[in-house]
């Protein structure tokens, strides 16, 4: 209700602000069982964390985190399990300035007219750092849809700004995507990509980029069917990562160019498994999943935090000048696809455990 | 849970299948003492009904709704708003050959497999007709923030394949969609948009398109940090329509390409209200309403029904052909744009109410 | 939210006034392929009906239930079930005095301060009759908990004010409890609070009393661990219905006198099964059913309406003097039995559903 | 939906097991711009925490909370407040015996047929000890409620064993209650209390009890109609504290005895304000607040663990005598008081909030 948490049956509550004590979430609905240490949930943070690599922000953050309960003896109990980072450096610098004013198209505004007061230290709750407890959360859900299903999840940078890489290959691996520093499974491409996000810094600019992400051997039967449709829930888990600002699926908005003559998927038969031909549904037809890969993109915006001279206004609503200091991100995506698996594998996650509760019910 | 009810405070139920005895749904959450009579619903539901142009399937429903509780004296009570629209034909036609295949990218794949069971008269629960007690009910909510904060809901064709609408106007109105039967507020791409669709139609196939919605005086706080963006329930709500396949909000995808010293959206005081020069946040930022128009894009894919020869497989897995009869649209376009405003009014008024549980809470 | 909905997977919303033009509900999360017509709903309603003995209202209602959608040739198809109950007699007699005052220990003066509007016809929301639509939704969750897990829900009437059935049988059988109007297994008893019914209607006067309810054959591993526990839902249950005041589950409020060493239930082997010796657990340990008989009672007050001079305040505050008319039920016990059946079948099968898509997870 | 979590709107979310790292939660919800330390938290946690009188158990914990989100300079950001109580002794004793048997009345038993894992250390999820987060969370609530409303919470005990305080004073204050360690208002009553616990003690044995909670200054309009009744909530949250097992409001089961004409509370006008001249509805008719005093009370069963040879089955289900060592409440109902509280008090504050969102619209 409040906004904090993701799913049903399998839900994740996140808390914490970027400069407060910790970072943390609480994940339900875990099954018992499950062999689960923090060297699980480690990998997935190293590859969202800051300082990775050259392309990213140069702040030195651990992003190690703890597993405070639900495991006994080295496996989840079904009990909740509580994720938490502890926040390295508190010392917040000044934000004295910044308190002063509504930095553009962050969400200084917003939650200063929302809530009458706001955490000016790094941004507060706004800040991209409390997605880490998420992507911690995402790698326990991916573990289990791995174990139970043979679930893959696999994103990556399909474009940055213009630099576009327009092949689609659904047997994708992480290996390929981790082959860059920019994750894009296409070295030539990707080293273009890393070359404008070295421009753009240097210009004290930021720029934007879509995240392609493909889910291999995604059990048949995954949704809902009016509201809670499966591309709906992952519509509104990629709209919730911070700075996105568009989701499609399948085809999405370049399928509104075709015919249905085109687009429509036929149904064949493929060694003794009812498959599609091609795949413009994206992996979901009437909300619920059909066994195809799922294949989604996801939009992300220019960052809003630049080094430049901007016009904007402080809490008087006076004009003034502000400039951003420090060591940012001039493009999230490479940070970002870490997150679009996490928030993926989430939703799945929780749906596979709402389907269970009914599959193989024989009746009368 | 089972994905038939959006929202939080303010709950719509959705109900029915295209051929039972009705459709329906069950609205939790209204405030007390509104008027409001069935007279406030059917403008909505005739701009979504079948039959009311030349671009539209031909079938004949009046989808005239009954409210069934929450009224008392022509005003709202504060309980649950029962509506029921009662199918006027359910006499099935021969069903029989489609209950013995899957028709390409519907949901009759997906249902069998989740469910073992399948209402093939009319597409069942799959059918688009179950929207119209949504829209019914995303009435009552446009009501409501129409009464209490002065919001405006406007939604209209932006494209049809390839014909698209390239203004853009903040103030556009629903009078000025309302003048052609393809719901484009310019003329003269309305009329190519309708040739398009019944050129189409006569050839059996179908095509897709975008609906571009814009809301105006939103109030400012309406959404929430973390996953209960405004956005990301705005994008939930959209790909839970029918045949949706993208959601895009501000800049959208084609934000993706531009820096962020163009994206940015400076803030101004603009005679005494704080609001912003441009408006590539789409109206939200930081997952919260900022004041300014809230504008988003939804993409529909061509309708899978067309009235030619496709090739599928039946329920044993055998190829086999098929071929629609019957009347459909050949560009769901035109009646989808009364749905993407009732769900945007039905998502806006429920996290109007979430916010004003806690607005002017002065403290110690 | 709205507090018109119970259950999480499987969720029944109840809608409708006394007087209005029909009360129904909506279940979600029924699963699909089974049999189900009005015909395995009627009974329940048979039994919660005014006028079907000489100790209830003699009201007459129908109470005949229409199942609206969610079936598919007989079978339930895993969508919504719309259950809808026409009144039958709408006009509504002169409320114009019940409007300018607050009946004692109604729902009068609480309804007009939260809404600020109140439907005076028949108690409007706040009428027991729109239990109705409840018990028929509660004998769907029966006959599912009936068929998967053989599961018997029984309640009875333990006491009409001070006439008491003091005895104990888990195998009590719902024929036992129907010999007698007053739905008492022992006849000398029922016969006994049949007297103090019926001599209590002719003084006007009303009186409450205590029902019991035994559910048999509950599987282990139902509740959960920290807020919804089994007991703590049921309790919930329980307190919704109209005129319930108190709840307790195995040794209850008399519990509270027992030592440990007298309360503890021991484990047994039970010819291959575990069991506990005694049962002042009541079915329940650690909030997740045992296996042994859940047993839980319910304290009815007496009803608020009787046909006496009451003193009350009218709308303006002002001393009155009240008289209610008509025909009321001068005990709600013998009705309320199968209320108090339909939540706990409502309670069990959500919890059961629940559970089910976390049983069997084998692991590494 | 997984049970770890309270209220909607205001939502608490327990995580942790006995003798984990810590225990903790995180409280979604909370208004923003309210001064808050852990100071404001500490003295409900010292009313429950072991070690703290002669008749409880003599564990020695602190139970210091740490706050670690959701506060900027000291007071709330209305971002999830989350709370950290670190377990001091990790070092688990021999749990290898507990281990291989189900003590009786015990969760160990349920946990091991639902979960196939059981966390035996200090009973793991199901101890008492995850309470404490739950009162720190419940402290803040009722600072809330206090600031804003003027609400006072005072729970007591109002009987162990047949030791019963039968006065009743709506007035009664914490002060009172707390002047003797068994918290029961009247300290002749109190000493014989307090001699039963201690002779209980010395013959390894334990004692139930019932506690009263009065509700001062209580909103009107709190609670919804129908299944979100104001006191069914509240028996949900008492029947989730471990050891309860029953709930009464107002009249209760006494009440069951009384006649409509005894019982009924007739409307008065009192200074201005309409009051009910005798409060057997315990402050809530119709499922809401009507500003009268809301009474209820819960009944504790005596604690499972006793220091006596007891009867039961190992995991093989053979006979075996267990008998339990350490330091143990020989009655809980001390320490359950500020408990008692605690899910009041966020049981009102929810409510509170959900009903501020609709309060004062205006209409046409």
């Amino acid at each position: 209700m409040a906004g904090d948490s993701i799913g049903q049956l399998f839900r994740f509550t996140n808390w914490g602000e970027s400069h407060g004590k910790a970072i943390g979430g609480v994940l339900e609905g875990c099954p018992a069982g499950i062999s689960l240490s923090e060297d699980d949930l480690q990998p997935a943070l190293d590859r969202r964390r800051p300082g990775q690599s050259k392309i990213v922000t140069q702040r030195k953050e651990a992003d190690a985190v703890e597993i405070l309960s639900g495991l006994y003896e080295g496996k989840t109990t079904g009990t909740p399990i509580s994720l938490m980072i502890r926040n390295q450096d508190q010392r917040s610098k000044d934000y004295s300035e910044m308190a002063q004013l509504y930095r553009p198209s962050h969400a200084d505004f917003t939650y200063q007219q929302k809530y009458g007061i706001r955490d000016v230290a790094g941004g507060g709750r706004s800040s991209a750092r409390v997605t880490a407890p998420t992507v911690a959360a995402g790698a326990i859900a991916e573990k289990i849809l791995q174990q139970f299903c043979g679930v893959s999840i696999v994103a990556y940078v399909k474009s940055v700004a213009e630099i576009e890489y327009s092949n689609f290959d659904p047997l994708v691996t992480r290996e390929q995507v981790e082959q860059s520093v920019v994750r894009c499974p296409e070295l030539s491409i990707a080293e273009k990509m890393i070359q404008k996000i070295e421009a753009t810094r240097k210009q004290g600019d930021s720029i934007g980029g879509v995240i392609e992400c493909v889910i291999q051997s995604v059990p048949v039967g995954l949704g809902e069917p009016i509201f809670d449709k499966l591309e709906a829930d992952l519509a509104k888990a990629m709209l919730s990562i911070n700075a996105s600002k568009g989701f499609e699926i399948g085809s999405g908005f370049a399928g509104t160019r075709l015919s249905g003559s085109e687009h429509n998927d036929p149904f064949i038969n493929s060694n003794g498994t009812i498959a599609t031909r091609s795949n413009y549904s994206g992996g979901i037809q009437g909300g619920i999943s059909n066994g195809m890969p799922i294949v989604f993109r996801v939009a992300f915006k220019p960052t809003a935090t630049i080094i430049q001279d901007q016009q904007t206004v402080n809490l008087e609503g006076e004009a003034v000048t502000f400039k951003a200091k420090g060591r940012h991100d001039p493009c999230v995506l490479p940070r970002a696809v870490p997150i679009v698996e996490a928030m993926a594998a989430l939703t799945l996650c929780d749906h596979w455990l709402r389907y269970r509760g009914y599959q193989n019910l024989t009746s009368e």
